[in-house]
């Protein structure tokens, strides 16, 4: 019992993701007439409800997984199905993620910069240290399966304290202050909701270990700024490698950009190139999935926001 | 048939080498009564020759992978054994390749110096870039362990042609000119030998193509310094991460210092403090092999110096 359903893509985006739409058996329509949509503008959620206010679409593709822009924005709809790319884009911020790890263990911040020689720091292995991961979605359950070969010791904390395979325990986030105590590398990569919020204030972030890193791949309003900067210079902590920030863009100026211990990458983890061919896989397996009425992948539970 | 070898340790290192020597059931002993030895000093060829002229000792445990300055003065009498660490120390080396590969792919030569939030440049994952390993040994085999989570293709180099596992294909070096072609990102991987120096020649480096990066683990000598320097600034590859070179240290002014895509860290792929609890390690095998008439790790053909 299969039909060919008729899937809208707004804004139009590129040719790829009307072959996904296609190639699964879908049938490219507009948005009026269409059962589904891939929305293809992480910026624009009331775009979005505009479309959506004149439409009778039953399931929605959103373009990225960190959608909370699109959660506060009150369009979430729970008379809809909504799904995003949690999961797709996971291996790509999780290898962000372990560059920042393997750099700072590295010590690439000291020695990038230096235009002469120098001896031996303390530069490490992975091996043997403790990287705690926080937030066991797609790209926690990636960065286990990077770690594995470099044979780091893995512990994990998110919402639930469902266990994340391949680490050896795993907490509830409220544990959170206690855990930090136990690792060398620190990795933020939990969704962004009311909840989790600022979860790293000066609290948590004055609990980790003075060589301690922490990597954030996920969203800058994880940690609250403000006090990571103050940890930062009491020299609490070891350093910090983000790849968002709150606010972002950083402005100039901002004393992040001053500390020799802080490396900041501009929200590349997972760049459109990077993200496009594994939104148009995720396409054609949902629209293949709609249209066999099986369960669709990235489902978003629109109570939560992610 | 076991025997309690005696074993030397000279010049007298760290305890833990003592503590492994008599946990695999050996002696230690002073050189004048030793069948083994342990040499602890990587720097000093001559003074092992000393010590061995005034002594019966069979075979020698040498405390680095990279023997070539022991091999240059020609102390690798073939009538001894000659074991060296080669293999302990590759998963340290490998992962700092690993490292390099993955700063470069996320262009963090270009954003950790950066003051300023810029936009997406054109950052890559490993998913679906070729690497090609340039030498086989325990740094190649532990890098292919590493890289396969993150799904480059992989192919590889060696002497003889001899299959890495996990790589696509191996070929031998005499085909290096036509493989680089191939590849994103060469890791140089391979022991210094007479036969290997400067095997990163002009030919080879402008083979390469414009955006591959090469990665030097290994020997600085591998790579020709003078046409590395040529075919950078004439933007004929895409960078250089440099952990060891040719002079080393790296003299200040050097043209290398300048460039942009052009990385160095000062020789600490594998440092002392990753180094020897590897050593420590392979001592306590090797000891238990000797004394129960097993063959040892990390053997040394005196003919080829590694």
């Amino acid at each position: 019992m299969t039909s060919s359903p008729a899937v809208a893509i707004a804004p139009p985006g590129e040719d790829e993701l009307r072959t996904a739409v296609q190639d699964a058996g879908g049938r490219v329509a507009e948005p009026g007439e269409a059962e589904a949509l891939v929305w293809t503008d992480p910026q624009d959620p009331h775009g979005l409800k505009d479309l959506l206010d004149k439409t009778s679409i039953k399931w929605v593709q959103l373009p990225f997984a960190g959608i909370e822009k699109f959660a506060d924005a009150g369009i979430l709809d729970p008379a809809l199905t909504w799904t995003c790319t949690k999961g797709a884009y996971g291996p790509s911020c999780a290898e962000h993620a372990l560059a920042f790890m393997l750099a700072a263990a590295r010590r690439l911040h000291v020695h990038l910069p230096a235009k002469s020689w120098a001896g031996q720091g303390p530069e490490r292995r992975l091996k043997g240290c403790t990287v705690l991961i926080v937030g066991t979605g797609g790209i926690g359950r990636s960065l286990v399966g990077m770690l594995k070969p470099l044979e780091p010791r893995i512990i994990a904390s998110n919402r639930s304290g469902r266990p994340l395979d391949g680490a050896e325990r795993t907490e509830t986030s409220d544990n959170l202050t206690e855990l930090v105590t136990e690792a060398d590398y620190v990795v933020v990569a939990a969704s962004l909701t009311p909840e989790t919020k600022g979860m790293f204030n000066r609290e948590v972030l004055e609990a980790m270990r003075p060589d301690a890193w922490i990597v954030n791949v996920a969203r800058g309003g994880l940690i609250d700024t403000d006090d990571l900067v103050d940890v930062l210079q009491k020299g609490g902590i070891g350093g910090a490698a983000l790849d968002v920030t709150d606010p972002e863009p950083l402005p100039d100026g901002h004393p992040l950009w001053a500390m020799d211990n802080v490396m900041i990458t501009p929200h590349v983890a997972n760049t459109w190139n990077m993200a496009l061919p594994e939104l148009v896989e995720m396409v054609r397996r949902n629209v293949a999935n709609f249209s066999e009425g099986r369960e669709l992948e990235g489902l978003v539970d629109p109570a939560l926001g992610y």
